[in-house]
C-alpha cells in the first residue's frame, strides 16, 4: 500500500444543506459533483459529502446514531489572528463553537468547530509545522 | 477559509498499537511523532493517530463507545489488482475485510477494511479519477 489517504468522505444528513456549508466557508466544488455526492479539492486530499445512512450502506456496517466520531480534521491557519477569523466565520455561516480558540499544551494555538452534521474540526496555528508553496504542512 | 484540509487524526485506544499498523501497511512515521501520537505524510495530508479519549478532550465533546463514525477514508489505487493485493494486505496485519472488493455501481471496483480500531477504510479503483505524478487525485 503506497502511503496516501486519497478522500475522506463525511457522511451527512443532506448532502445539499452540507455542500452548501462547506462552498460557504470556501471549498469550491467539483464537476464531479451530483445531487447525492460533493466533492472538493481540500489541498492534497478530497473532501466528499455523501448521505450518513448510504456510507453506511457503502461500507456495509450497521448504522448508529450520531455520536463522536473518533474523528477530527484540521485546518491548519498561518497565524493566530487567522485562525480567530476562521473560526468566526464558520459559525457565521452555521458551526457550532466548540472550543475557543486558545493557547494548546503543544505550543500552539487551536480551537474547534463542529460543520451542521456535528463533524469535528480544529482550527489551528502550529509554529513548528511549516506549509509548502501549495499550503500543505511539511512534517520532518 | 482557505479550501484545505490539513490533518485527518483518528482516534486509537493505543498509539504504539495503532501505529504498528500503519508502518506494517506502509506509511512512514515522521521524526515529529511521540509515544502520545503519531504522524504520516499520507500524500497531501497529513494522518495522525492520538488517543481516543484524549482527543475527546482535547475537542471538549463527550467520548462515547465505538460505532460507526460517520466518516470514512479512501485510499485510491491504479488497478482492480491492486485493490485486491492491498485489501488482502491490510488483512494480513490485522485489519478485518468488512466488504470484499467488488465491482462498484459507480463503474470501479471498491472494498472496505476497517483498522485496529474500526476506523473504515475504501480501497478502490476508479477509471474516472486520474492521479498526478504525486498520487494524488485530479478532481474535474
Amino acid at each position: 500500500m503506497e502511503p496516501r489517504l486519497s478522500i475522506i468522505t463525511l457522511g451527512v444528513a443532506d448532502v445539499a444543506t452540507a455542500r452548501r456549508f462547506y462552498e460557504a466557508l470556501g471549498f469550491k466544488a467539483s464537476t464531479a459533483s451530483q445531487p447525492t455526492i460533493a466533492f472538493f479539492t481540500a489541498g492534497g486530499v478530497v473532501l466528499a459529502l455523501y448521505g450518513r445512512a448510504a456510507l453506511a450502506e457503502d461500507a456495509q456496517v450497521a448504522d448508529s446514531t450520531s455520536s463522536f466520531s473518533g474523528v477530527t480534521l484540521a485546518h491548519n491557519c498561518r497565524s493566530e489572528t487567522e485562525v480567530d477569523t476562521v473560526l468566526a466565520d464558520a459559525v457565521a455561516q452555521g458551526a457550532a463553537l466548540k472550543k475557543a480558540a486558545h493557547k494548546a499544551f503543544w505550543g500552539g494555538y487551536s480551537g474547534y468547530f463542529a460543520d451542521p452534521d456535528g463533524h469535528l474540526w480544529e482550527v489551528a496555528y502550529n509554529p513548528h509545522l511549516p506549509f509548502d508553496d501549495a499550503g500543505r504542512l511539511c512534517l520532518p
